[in-house]
C-alpha cells in the first residue's frame, strides 16, 4: 500500500465548460496559487461519447495534456453519475423509480438505479474506454469511481430490477423460504411466503413492513452500491497503478462506505461546512445561528476521522466548500479565514489533499450560484488567497500523520439502518446519537478514532464507545473480552440479533457484563428525566436490570450508566451536560472557549477557532474563524 | 340478550409465535395470574390454511383444547384481516387504493379493500371454514370478527371495485341521475351527469369535490364495512350461540360503530392510553407531558362509554396495553399502577372482562418492541403482578353494572364525516369539538352516557349535549319536543339537511327554539373571543339571531349561549373555561384536584389518580397511578 | 378605446341555481340595492348545453332579458371553466396533470389543461355559439372570458400535451437544439439533447432541473394561457362591440397577466381580503390576528394597482367579498363596513365597477358556506345595506380618475418565474420582495403605479424601484438611461440574461452605476445583519463592489445601498424599518396611524381604517372600519 503522502492542495476544474483558449491560463494561475491537483471528467460524458460509441477524445486528451504539462497532477472521474441522453434512450427502464412508484426522471444527475444491470454493465464499458486511453497516461495520478454515491437520496429504488436482484439477493441469503419466513418472523401477520418470487419491495404496505424486511431491503441496496464501484474498480485495477477514490457525502448512511472503501485506496469526500449546517443538522436555532458562517465545529471533525478509517488511513477532500453554495435551504457566505481554516482542519485528522469546488464558478446550469475560487468573470474569489496562504504554509509542514486517537467511537452502517427499519421514536438516527458522543468528546478536546465494527483490536485507547450498535458482531464480541481498553456500550448496543430480533437471553449479552434490558422507552423531545449530579436523559430510555455496579442514575434511582470490570453500559440518550459526565469518567477533558476545537498530529497541536470572534487560550489569541498550531 | 357478565380479565395469545412445547405452562401461568379469557387465531390464517383448501387444523384444535382444559374461556377470532399471500395471488385486485391512486401492497396487514366483493366472500369462507370446526367447541366462548376495522386509515378506497361499488350505491340510493343532480347540487359548476356510471371517486379533484359527494362516498365506504361484517356475523350466528365481538379502536371514526354493532352482541376496544396520547389526541404540551406515562384522563373513559352504547350496555377491552407499545410516535412505559388502573377504569364504566395485550411480546416482526404481560424472554413483565392484583380485586366486586349517566352526550359518526367533508375551518373535527364538551363533564365529575342519534328517549338526565349534530334525524327531532330534559345543542346542530344543504328556513330548526344562524366564522388558532364573565369562544363563532333569552354573551355583546322552554343553543367552540360554565348551568360539578376523575357504578364510586404524584380527596390519599373505591 | 366609466356597482347572479319564478323579484332587488351590473354564466355550460350540440337557450335568453328590463347591464361570461362531463368524455385526456404525474380529475372546476389544443378548440366553439346568440344583445354590456385563470394552480399541467406542446415551443424559440444545449448550459451534468422530442418536462427529476429548463417551462405554460384566452377573444370580437374583460385573482403569477391583458379591454380581480390574509400572505400571526376580520391593509390596493396597469387604466372588482368565505383555511366575517370600505378602497385606486360576489349564497355544493348578499334563505346579509350606502355616496361621486402615482413599482412575471427556478434560499419569492417594498411605500402614505416591464417612461415620479428584477429587457436599460426619475435597483435586480446565466461582465450593467455583484448570500429567518442607523438586512444578503457611493451599511461596514447619477442599488431584502429608511430617502412620509392608508384620485384625498378599533387623523374620527375622504 502505499503510504500517506504530503499535504498537498488540489480543485475540481471543467474544461469541458470553458473555451479551450482560456484552458493553459487557468492552469497557470492554478500552479500560481499553490495548488497540486486537479480533478476532471466526472460529468463529461456527453462530451466524450455524445452519441453511443461515437468518441471524441481530443478535448480531453489535450486538457489533460495541458493541465499536466503545467505541473498539475490529474484525477480523472469515471463519468458514470451522469449518463447522457441516448443511454437513458437505450434503457429506458435504468431511472430509479421513487418510494411512490414514480421513476425519477432525466435533466439533472444520479438517474440511475443501481439495481439495473445493463447500466452497471454500460458503466463498466465506459470506464473500460477510459482507462484504455489514459490508464498509463503520465498526468493522472489518481482516478475517481463515479460521483458523491447516495447523494440525492439515490441508493435505494424501488424499481422492477430493484425487486428481481432483491429476490435473487434474498433467495441466496437464506436458501429456502422457510428459512426466510422464520429469520422474518412472517407467522406474525400471517405474511410468510411460499416463493422468493413473492416478495415484493417494502413500499407502500399499509401500516410498517417488517423491521427485518426493510433491513434487508437496506442490506441488499448497500450490496449494489458496492458491486457497481468494484466493477470499476475491477476494470481500472487492469489498466492502472494510480490509486482509485471515490469522493464521499457527508451523513450519508444509505450504504456501507467501508464495503466500497475495501475496493478503493484513498477515501475522499465533498465537505461543505455551511451547507451541512443548514441542510443535515440537528441543532438549536441558536447554534445554527451562531455557526452560519463557518460551519458546525464537529461535523467535517466526525467526517474526517469516519473516511480516513474508511479509507485505512488514506483520506482526501476532493470538495471543499470555497464559498455559497446553492444548494442548502439558505446560502451564506463563510467569514474570511474559514476556507483557510477548514483545509487545516482537514490537514490535522490526517488529510493528504484538499481540493476545493471549483475553479470557476460556471455562469449557467443548476449549481450557477455555486462559487468557486474564481467568479464567473474570472476575477479572484476570497478563497483564491485563503487557498494560496494554505499552499504557503504546508511548505513548512508537509507531513499529515495524525496521531493515534485518545478515545474511539465504532460506528456501523447496518445499526444506521436497523435503526431506520425499527427507530421505536419518530425523530430517533443512529448517525445523530453517534454525532452526539462524538461531539462531546470534542468538546472534551479529544483526538478520536472512529472504527468499524470488525476492527480487530479496540486497544491503546482511554476508552472505546459503541452507541447504539444494535448487533455485536462475533469478532467484536471477543475482542471485548480481551481488551483492556475501557468499554462504554449503550444505549441499545447487542439488543437485537443478526435478523433484527431479540434474543434470549435479552440484551447486552456481553461477557462479564451482568445487564439486561427488557424495557425500553422512546420519548418526545419535550420530556426528559433528570440524573442525579447534573444532566439528563432525552428520547431514548432503558429499564437496566443486573448486577453491575451504577456510576450514573435518574433522580428517581434509575440506573443509566453502570459497568463492572471495565465493561460499561450507557442505558439513555443524554443531552450535553450528561454526555459530559460520561465522558468525564475516562478522560480528562482540555479546557477550552466554547467554539475552540483542538487536533494533534504527531508533530503539532493545532486550534480551530469556530467563532464568530476571537478567543484567547493560554494568552495566545486565536483570531476569528482562525487556526493556530504549536509543536508537540 | 345475555345479560351482562361479571368482571373477569383475559389477555391475547398467540401460539403460532411459540413452540408447542410451552403453550401447556404458558396456559398455566395465565389462569395463575387469575385470567379468564384468552383470545387467539386473529391473524393466523396463513398457520390454517397455508396453501389455497390446505387445511393445518391440528395445532388450532391442540391450542383450543390446551387453553380450554387448563379452564380458560376462548375467544376465536376470525382471521380476516390478514389474507396469506396466496389469497392476494388469486385476487391482484383485491388491495385498497390509497388516495394518491396507488395500491397499498402486501407485506404488514389489513391489506384489503371492504369493496372488494370476491375477498369478501373469501373471508367468509374461511370464517364459514372455522365455524364449521369450532361453532360448537366448548371452550369457545365468545367470537371476534377480523380485527380492528379502520386501523391504519384502511375504511376508504379509491379501487376499482370502490368505484363501481359507489356508483350502484347512488343509483340504489337516488333512483335517477336527475335527483342525484339536484341533491347534490351539481348545477354549480356544471358538474352534472348523465348516467351514474359517470361518477368517479372524489379524489384528485382540482380543488376540493362537492362536500355531498364526499360524504355520500364516506356513507357508502362506511356501509361497506357493515356488510363485510355482516358477511361474517350471518355465518358464525349459523354456526354457535357464542357472543360475537369486535375489536375497535380508538378514534377512528371512518365508519359507523353503532351500524357494525347492531349485527354484534358485544363492543370491544383495544385500549392503548399512552400510545393514543402521543398519535391522536389534540392537547398542549403540557398537558402531554403531565401525563406523558398515564394516558390522557378522558380518552379512555370517553370510549368506554362510547363502546358501551354501541355494546348495547355490552362492552370489553380486548387488547389492554401493559407497557411501551411500538407504533406512536414516542413510546413512554407507563407508570407503576396505570395496567391497574386503566383496567379498574374500564370496570367503572360498565366493561365486563379486559384482556391484556399481549400475553408474551414476541421477538420478532413489526411489533417486537411491544411490551406483553411477560417479556420475549417468558419473564413477568410489570403489568402482570398487576393484573393478578385485578384479578384478586374483582373477586370482591364482580358486579359491573354501570349508574345510569347524570348526563349524555350524542354521538354520531355521519356528523363526522359531514364535518370532514365541510370542515370549513382547517383543523376542524367532530370527534375534537364532542371531546371538548366531554372532557368538561369530566372535570365537572359527572357520570356520561354517550348516546347514538336514535336514541329512544333522552329522560333522566340533567342535560343531554348535541354538538355538532350536523343535520338532526327525524325521530330525535321529536324527542326534543316531548323530553323533559335539558338539551343543548350547537354549535352547528341542524344546519344542514340530509345532502349537506343549507335548508329555509336556515337552521337550527327546532320548535320551540327561536334561533336561527345565518352566519359562520371558522376563526384561527391565534384568534378567540372572549366572554362575559369568564372564557372564550375559539375556532368557530356562530352569529344568533332570535327571541330565545342570552345566557351567556361575548363582551361586544354577541350571544353565545341562547334558550328557552328547556332547549338551549351554544353558537361556539369554547375554551375549557367557557365550556366549564355552560356545564354548570345545568350540573354542580364535584370537587376534585386537577387530573383526578370519578366514576359510578350502581353500587360505587370511583377514583382515578391520573397524576405522576399522589393527591388528597376528602381526607384520603390516592397514590400516584392510583384507584380508591367507596360503597355508595 | 372606451375612457373610464363613471363608478358603479353590480352582483354576480346565477340563475341557474335559482327558479324562474324568483328572477324577476331578485333583478328588482338589486336594482333597488343601487347595483348597475349583474355578471352570469360563466359556470353554466351543463345548463346550457347539457349534451353535445344540444342547446337550452330559453333559460338564459330569459334570465338576460328579465335580468336587462329591470335595468341593469349584463356581464356575460364564457363558460369555459366548468366544462360539462360530457366534454371530458369526449376528450379523456384533456385533465391536467400534477407534478406527481396524476390526472386532476373532474367534480369542481378548471379541469382542462391549457396545452390540450382540442379542448382549446372546444372553449371556441362554445364561445363562439354565445358570441352568435348574444353578441348584439342590447342588454349585454360587457364579456368576461373564462374564470379565474390560474386558480387552484392550475396553469401549469404535467400531461403529454404539455410535453409536446413545450417540445415545439423550444423548437421555435431556439431554432436548433445545439442552441438550445448552450442557452440551458446542459454540458453541466452532460444533460445535452439530440433532438427536441427528448426534452421531457422539468418534473420529478432527480435533484432539480435545470433552472431555465424550468424557466421556459413557465415561460411556454403562461403562453398557453395567452393562447386559450386568445382564441375567444378573437371570436368575441367578431361579435360584439362590448368590452371584454377577465377577473384575475390575487397573487397568481404563474401566468403574465399583461400578456393575458393586452388581448382584453379591462382587467378585473376578485378580491376577497379576508381570504387572502388567511391564505396567501406571509405575516407574522400579530398581524395577522390585528386584521383578522377587514383583511390586510396593502393586499388590495397593490392588486388594484397591478390590474389598473394590467387594463392600462381601467380596472374593475369582478368579485367582491362580502361576508365570510368558504375556501381559506380560516374564515372569520368582515367587521361592519368593511364591505364599503373595499368598495371605496378599489374605487379611490380607479376601478369603475364593484360587483359582489355573490347576489344570494347557494345553499349547496362547495361554496355553500360562502356568503352573498343575500343569505340564502334571501334575507338581507349585512353587506347589502353597505352596498346600498356606496351607492348612494358614488352618485355624489361618479368620477374614478385616479391621480398618477408619486412612485412607481415595476412588476415582472418572469422575474418571479426565474426566482421560482431559482430562490437560492428556501422561503423566496419575488412577489414577496415586491410586496415587501410595496407596503413601504404605502405606510409613507404613497400613491403607488404599478409598471410592466416595459412601460414606455418612468418619467414623472418622485422614485421608481425595481426590486427583484432578474433581467432588464432592453427598452428599460435605454430609459434608465434618460430618465431624470430616481431609480432603485435591487436585491438581484440585473444580475442575469435572458437564459437565467450569469452573463459577463456580471450585473447590475446598468451605465452609470459602478455596481458589480459577484457574492450572494440567503440566510435563514432566524438570521439577520443589522445596519448602520436602524433596520435590519434579512433573507437574501449582497456583496457590492464598485465606486457608487454608499448611502446605507452595515454595523460591519458593507454597503448596502449604494447609487451615482440618480441610479441606486439595494444589495438586500431589508426588514420594514429599513425599508423605510429607504423609501424616506426619496419621498416625504405622510404621518398616520398604524392601519390607516390613504389614496388620492384627481378629486380627493380618502383615508381608510382597516384597523378594528377607531383612530383621529387631522382631528378627524375614522370610526373602525371607516373611509373618509376630503376634497383635494
Ligand atoms: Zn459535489
Ligand atoms: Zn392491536
Ligand atoms: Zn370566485
Amino acid at each position: 500500500m502505499t503510504p500517506i503522502q504530503p499535504r498537498t492542495l488540489g480543485t475540481c476544474y471543467y474544461p469541458e465548460h470553458w473555451d479551450r483558449s482560456i484552458w493553459e491560463d487557468d492552469a497557470q494561475r492554478m500552479v500560481e496559487a499553490g495548488l497540486s491537483w486537479v480533478r476532471i471528467g466526472e460529468f463529461a460524458w456527453s462530451r466524450i461519447e455524445p452519441r453511443e460509441s461515437e468518441f471524441h477524445w481530443d478535448w480531453l486528451d489535450d486538457a489533460i495534456e495541458i493541465l499536466g504539462r503545467a505541473g498539475l497532477k490529474v484525477v480523472l472521474g469515471t463519468p458514470t453519475a451522469t449518463p447522457p441522453k441516448w443511454v437513458l434512450n437505450k434503457y429506458p427502464d435504468m431511472l430509479a423509480i421513487d418510494a411512490q412508484g414514480q421513476p425519477r426522471k432525466f435533466g439533472s444527475r444520479r438517474h440511475y438505479c443501481f439495481s439495473h444491470l445493463p447500466y452497471r454493465a454500460e458503466a463498466g464499458r465506459i470506464t473500460r474506454d477510459l482507462a484504455e486511453r489514459y490508464g498509463s497516461n503520465n498526468f493522472i495520478h489518481a482516478w475517481q469511481t463515479d460521483n458523491e454515491y447516495g447523494c440525492h437520496d439515490t441508493v435505494v429504488s424501488y424499481s422492477d430490477a430493484a425487486r428481481s436482484g432483491f429476490q435473487n439477493w434474498l433467495a441466496a441469503r437464506y436458501g429456502d423460504i422457510t428459512a426466510l419466513n422464520k429469520a422474518w418472523g412472517n407467522v406474525f401477520w400471517s405474511m410468510e411466503y411460499d416463493d422468493f418470487s413473492e416478495i415484493d419491495l417494502p413500499n407502500l404496505t399499509v401500516t410498517e413492513p417488517g423491521h427485518i424486511h426493510q433491513l434487508d431491503f437496506m442490506r441488499y441496496s448497500s450490496d449494489m452500491v458496492v458491486a457497481f464501484n468494484k466493477v470499476q474498480t475491477d476494470i481500472l485495477r487492469g489498466h492502472t497503478d494510480a490509486p482509485l477514490i471515490h469522493n464521499y457525502m457527508g451523513r450519508i448512511v444509505e450504504f456501507d462506505h467501508f464495503g466500497v472503501g475495501a475496493d478503493l485506496d484513498i477515501a475522499s469526500w465533498d465537505s461543505y461546512p455551511i451547507g451541512f449546517l443548514s441542510d443535515r443538522l440537528e441543532a438549536s436555532d441558536a447554534h445554527k445561528q451562531h455557526f452560519l458562517r463557518q460551519g458546525d465545529p464537529d461535523f467535517q471533525a466526525f467526517h474526517h476521522d469516519l473516511y480516513r478509517a474508511v479509507g485505512r488511513g488514506r483520506m482526501w477532500i476532493m470538495e471543499q466548500q470555497p464559498g455559497p453554495v446553492n444548494w442548502a435551504p439558505y446560502n451564506p457566505a463563510p467569514l474570511d479565514g474559514m476556507a483557510r481554516l477548514w483545509a487545516w482542519e482537514a490537514f490535522a485528522h490526517g488529510a493528504e489533499t484538499v481540493c476545493y469546488f471549483r475553479w470557476r464558478q460556471a455562469p449557467f446550469a443548476q449549481e450557477q450560484m455555486h462559487a468557486g475560487l474564481l467568479h464567473p468573470d474570472s476575477t479572484d474569489a476570497p478563497a483564491l488567497s485563503e487557498a494560496r496562504q494554505v499552499a504557503n504554509e504546508i511548505k513548512a509542514m508537509p507531513d499529515p500523520k495524525t496521531a493515534k486517537g485518545d478515545v474511539a467511537i465504532i460506528f456501523d452502517y447496518a445499526s444506521a439502518w436497523a435503526w431506520f427499519a425499527q427507530p421505536q421514536g419518530a425523530d430517533f438516527d443512529y448517525f445523530r446519537l453517534v454525532f452526539d458522543m462524538y461531539r462531546a468528546l470534542r468538546r472534551a478536546g479529544q483526538n478520536v478514532d472512529i472504527l468499524p465494527p470488525d476492527a480487530p483490536s479496540l486497544d491503546g485507547y482511554s476508552a472505546v464507545f459503541a452507541p447504539g450498535l444494535m448487533t455485536i458482531p462475533d469478532g467484536l464480541r471477543k475482542i471485548l473480552q480481551s481488551t483492556e481498553t475501557p468499554i462504554i456500550l449503550g444505549p441499545r448496543t447487542d439488543t437485537k440479533d443478526i435478523n433484527l430480533t431479540i434474543p434470549t437471553p435479552m440484551g447486552p449479552n456481553v461477557e462479564g457484563l451482568d445487564v439486561t434490558v427488557r424495557i425500553t422507552e422512546s420519548i418526545p423531545p419535550t420530556a426528559k428525566f433528570d440524573l442525579k449530579g447534573g444532566g439528563t436523559a432525552r428520547h431514548w430510555f432503558e429499564h437496566i436490570t443486573g448486577d453491575a455496579e451504577t456510576y450514573i442514575e435518574t433522580i428517581d434511582n434509575q440506573p443509566v450508566l453502570v459497568g463492572s470490570s471495565g465493561l460499561f453500559y450507557l442505558g439513555a440518550w443524554l443531552d450535553e451536560a450528561g454526555f459530559d459526565r460520561v465522558i468525564q469518567m475516562f478522560v480528562t477533558p482540555h479546557k477550552m472557549p466554547a467554539g475552540v476545537r483542538v487536533r494533534d498530529t504527531d508533530t503539532h497541536r493545532f486550534w480551530f477557532n469556530y467563532n464568530p470572534h476571537s478567543v484567547t487560550i493560554d494568552g495566545n489569541e486565536i483570531p476569528t474563524a482562525g487556526v493556530i498550531w504549536q509543536k508537540l
